[in-house]
């Protein structure tokens, strides 16, 4: 197994960076091979702009055109393109971030505004009457499979089906299903540690042995049964499931999953 | 009206900035004053570290508490005080982004990591048998509106109840529920231009025209009607919405929604 990991901590003694740190042990003792992409300490840039492209910067500036001509050009900026590389060499990537404001910190989510361009991430394969391009499990990185690794402040309660923050499946939606799945990683089911404003050095044992435990078994893990886009389930080109494929009562994000 | 707009675009000739535009002209005429938080020209760094939080900063770094206590000591960056000073001086908040993966783009994330800090956004308010701090209609920044602007290169029905990347409002909740109506900002509904990789100079006029009518119309639209957290919709501590409460079938995000 060749393993990336991509780490989004700012603190090297945080449990985000010792469940990374594990990771790396864990499966390299495994006999596996880790490359880790650790954004803080790369110093990566999150920020898109007109640098990303070189030479293939137009102006005014378009984002999506311009990275997919300075994608098939090899004009993008080295940092992007040794993150392309990586992605292409791994088949299985590892995201290990805090959640921030219910979302991915800054610095991750730059990390996919610049390296996932145009032709490379999206804008690939043909539209035509069968197909809707190669998109939602088809498309470079097919074949690949990912997990989230998610520390939360707060308690699980409130991540539940009826918890005010909404559910944890529902707010992770968006980066498992629109950025990872999109390019046609298959994702495993997140591992996510709550609670994490109160956890104390007792309990650190207890969560690294379930780390320990997803790690070792990420093989026979079953990802989440998210829908192919071309395969019969939507209609295209609007792209809305068929009627009456869900199980009944089934709305918003889960109508995505086929079961 | 005292209105802030937040705006997260490279270019100064796109539609996005075009738009900030409108928004200042349109406002500045009808006797608002406004003022513009333009990321990309500032340079806003988006990346939350140690040195946001001067000698409040601890080793190792724990993120809420020291933004906390950086606060309370008025030891954060003045780039983070400025900002905060604004959201403080501003009543209707405007943000206008491009979509990007299915969320705003980095530099906009980072602005929310970095200036809404505990003790300002979050952390605020007591906890007891009747109340769970001051969240989710109460807080900070009670009594302000705010509004998203977005631009989707994609088409509208891929955003729809059963397009395929899920609803735009589920897409948007994270942000205008978990981050804006949580330290108290009523949210508006939100202003989305879609298909915008096909938009043409002649399809401008209808752009700029119903944005502007949004613009002039702010304070006779009614906010997204989500529901206030200590006010008995929801168990303490539990935050679990009380069974039966919402209309039947709805499931999810719009859980959290009393109409």
């Amino acid at each position: 197994m060749k393993t990336l990991i991509v780490h989004a901590h700012p603190e090297p003694k945080s449990l985000n960076s010792s469940l990374k740190d594990l990771a790396v042990s864990t499966l390299e003792a495994a006999g596996h091979e880790v490359r880790v992409s650790d954004l803080y300490a790369m110093n990566w840039n999150p920020v898109v702009n007109a640098a990303d492209y070189g030479s293939a910067a137009s102006s005014p500036l378009h984002v999506a055109a311009d990275s997919g001509r300075a994608f098939e050009t090899g004009t993008l900026t080295e940092d992007v393109r040794a993150e392309q590389e990586k992605l292409l060499w791994a088949d299985t990537i590892i995201f290990q971030f805090p959640l921030w404001w219910y979302t991915m910190p800054a610095i991750l989510k730059g990390w996919v505004d610049r390296v996932f361009t145009y032709r490379f991430a999206y804008g690939v394969g043909e539209h035509n009457d069968t197909q809707y391009g190669e998109r939602y499990g088809e498309g470079t990185l097919a074949g690949k499979k990912a997990l989230l690794s998610v520390t939360v402040g707060g308690p699980e309660a409130h991540y539940a089906a009826r918890g005010i923050n909404g559910p944890i499946d529902d707010l992770l939606f968006p980066f498992q299903h629109g950025i990872l799945y999109y390019p046609g990683v298959e994702v495993l089911p997140p591992f996510v540690v709550y609670s994490t404003d109160r956890i104390t050095v007792e309990d650190y044992p207890d969560v690294a042995k379930a780390w320990e435990n997803r790690l070792l078994t990420l093989n026979s893990t079953d990802p989440i049964p998210f829908r192919r886009q071309n395969f019969g389930d939507y209609e295209i080109p609007s792209l809305h499931l068929k009627d009456g494929l869900e199980p009944a009562g089934r709305t918003g994000f889960g109508l995505h999953l086929h079961r």
